[in-house]
């Protein structure tokens, strides 16, 4: 039987990570293992100033393992404490909430905890449903609203496939975005990540002493070139974006840029 | 007068951001915004559940912005707030503790900020001085024995030439990796991501209550292939890694994969 593992970062108590088991649901051990609390934002954060603290908890239909620290931090102790073993694929979801562009590949903890998994070589998939509200993302009650039938049947259908054959040479995470309406029907695209997917705006506050605080806020970018993942999903369609851990840039990019003096020797031995 | 933004993630009151800010003197008019205090490990992680206080600060030499944030907060804040335009060119450093491989592009806060940065077009070094002792990079005081001599003189070149020419394309972030006893003859390597660097590990220990808790730790990958940061730092060469934001899967890999029966049509429709 193969070792799954699921997690995600909106917390162990989630409604979309109960949908995301339901995915892998049969086919081999399944361990779940989330932060205890949503830690939305935070990336592939790993805790070095903290340690942790792991709990074994009850949930309606299935154990889990909540872990007090980050998505990254849990699929470690998963890996280490947990299962003293790598899993042979794990899924991170349902986030509450689309993850496209390169903004939230690198900020999101769902993300976050896909990458972190992936760096040991284990097949994953990261997978989150578009919210048409943004308030949704941080509203629980909000989130049991939420249908997450043709998520579940699609990841399930990838992961059996995973399974089988691992994932194409290169790829480390598939990165499963679906609109908020879908049907069986609804039309699946393979895409790349857009480049923005925030319009970033700080808003300014004031404290009951007059000082000033600030708020992180932002529009979204509501459309993009063809191709991109913010393109289908704003049309309704699923995206599926193949992520690499590796963001070198091809060097043969290198040589449209005329080098410094001082490391054209470098370069030269580099480019042969 | 070209403007320019000097970040890091140990925080603004660290050696090494002093240091870096050395490396754009007299180039621009220069702003340096960074955390409070240490934020090591958090990568690209933004503020979403909190507010953020900002304080001018005298140092020394130079007055700086002190976010009680992390350092793509401090970025954020420094270009929407403090500035109000978005800078020429941006350096994050320097890091005490090399920033190299997969492991750390996607974890450090000084590459975070840099990729906050580089999310709004501008061209912006990392820059990392390596350590002999791990224990060096949460080490205040050891901090100040650093030499970053050499580092600034590259810094400063790299930053020259970005503000004449900006970057080559495709490239978002320049990476520099500073070996311990770099001299003006230390070799310098273009290098990949070499794919780890961390051998994770997890320690338990007990509370006085006898319940265990778990520190997330690790060796280091002392050695990987040829062309990666790894192995040129190993070597105590310079390593320039260019980074890219995109970190989608190159389309042609994929036809590597037999594609789930469902994904045919539309894998077929991309790849046109």
């Amino acid at each position: 039987m193969p070792t799954i593992l699921v997690t995600n970062d909106d917390g162990v108590y989630s409604s979309g990570i109960r949908a995301i088991r339901q995915s892998v649901d049969g086919l081999g051990n399944v361990t779940v293992a989330a932060p205890s609390m949503q830690k939305s934002g935070v990336g592939r954060s790993v805790s070095v100033f903290e340690p942790l603290r792991l709990s074994e908890i009850k949930l309606e239909t299935f154990d889990a393992y909540a872990v007090a620290g980050t998505p990254a931090d849990s699929v470690i102790l998963a890996i280490f404490v947990i299962l003293d073993r790598l899993p042979d694929l794990c899924v991170s979801g349902f986030n509450i909430g689309e993850n496209i562009s390169t903004d939230t590949v690198t900020t999101s903890g769902t993300i976050g905890a896909a990458l972190e998994s992936a760096s040991y070589g284990i097949p994953t998939i990261a997978a989150s449903i578009q919210v048409t509200d943004q308030g949704d993302k941080f509203d629980d009650h909000r989130h049991y609203e939420y249908d997450f039938d043709l998520g579940i049947d699609l990841v399930r259908r990838i992961s059996k496939h995973a399974l089988k054959r691992g994932f194409p040479d290169g790829v480390d995470v598939l990165n499963v975005n679906i609109p908020r309406n879908a049907t069986p029907d609804t039309r699946v695209e393979i895409t790349r990540l857009s480049r923005k997917i925030f319009k970033t705006a700080v808003s300014e506050r004031h404290d009951p002493r007059g000082r000033p605080y600030y708020w992180i806020d932002g529009d979204l970018v509501q459309d993009d070139e063809a191709g991109t993942d913010v393109h289908a999903l704003v049309r309704g369609y699923v995206s599926i974006t193949p992520l690499t851990l590796d963001s070198t840039v091809g060097l043969d990019q290198l040589t449209t840029w005329a080098i410094p003096e001082s490391l054209v020797a470098a370069v030269e031995t580099m480019l042969g």
